[in-house]
């Protein structure tokens, strides 16, 4: 199933990014019509080192044209203006597509 | 399930990239003990923008444990020191632990 994925990067004030995220942005981001599953997780660094981003976002669809529709739709537009709220930080984002790679 | 997360910047000669990673990479990582799944996608970018990465591999094991095992073993090992061979476009790697951000 093809994900639109948000990689987050480390916020100066991590406590408001996170109320943030989860009193607003979350709400947003399940109003995306035909998401299936939205997976949130806070990334571990490896072997020691700090970890690359805050939070990683992955949001699931059924199709690669549902996930289009979702970015087109009110949710992710108003979802594209909720960043500057709390993403000053810089967020990179990606379609994970279905096709595999190899 | 925890994933171990490795995000490949877009190198120089991708073809040389693919070849190698298909290859010899992809060989050394399936060899990872307890290693349950492992999946390639090839990032689309977001509204038209490039894609931020060439390559993302997710890595998934059963625990946590298995994962710190993976990375200790022999093969993990290899499989850091064969990074050089082509990926010095640079590579960001992570954990995705099992818990839940909100």
């Amino acid at each position: 199933m093809p994900r639109l994925i948000a990689l987050y990067n480390v916020p100066d004030d991590a406590d408001a990014f996170d109320t943030h995220y989860r009193d607003v942005h979350a709400g947003i981001v399940a109003r995306y019509p035909n998401l299936r599953d939205m997976r949130l997780t806070k990334p571990v660094g490896v072997a020691g080192r700090d970890a690359p981003f805050h939070l990683v976002a992955e949001m699931v669809f059924d199709t690669a044209a549902d996930l289009d529709a979702a970015l087109m739709s009110e949710a992710g537009a108003e979802s594209a203006r909720d960043l500057r709220n709390f993403a000053g930080a810089g967020v990179t984002m990606f379609i994970a597509p279905d096709e595999a790679y190899a």
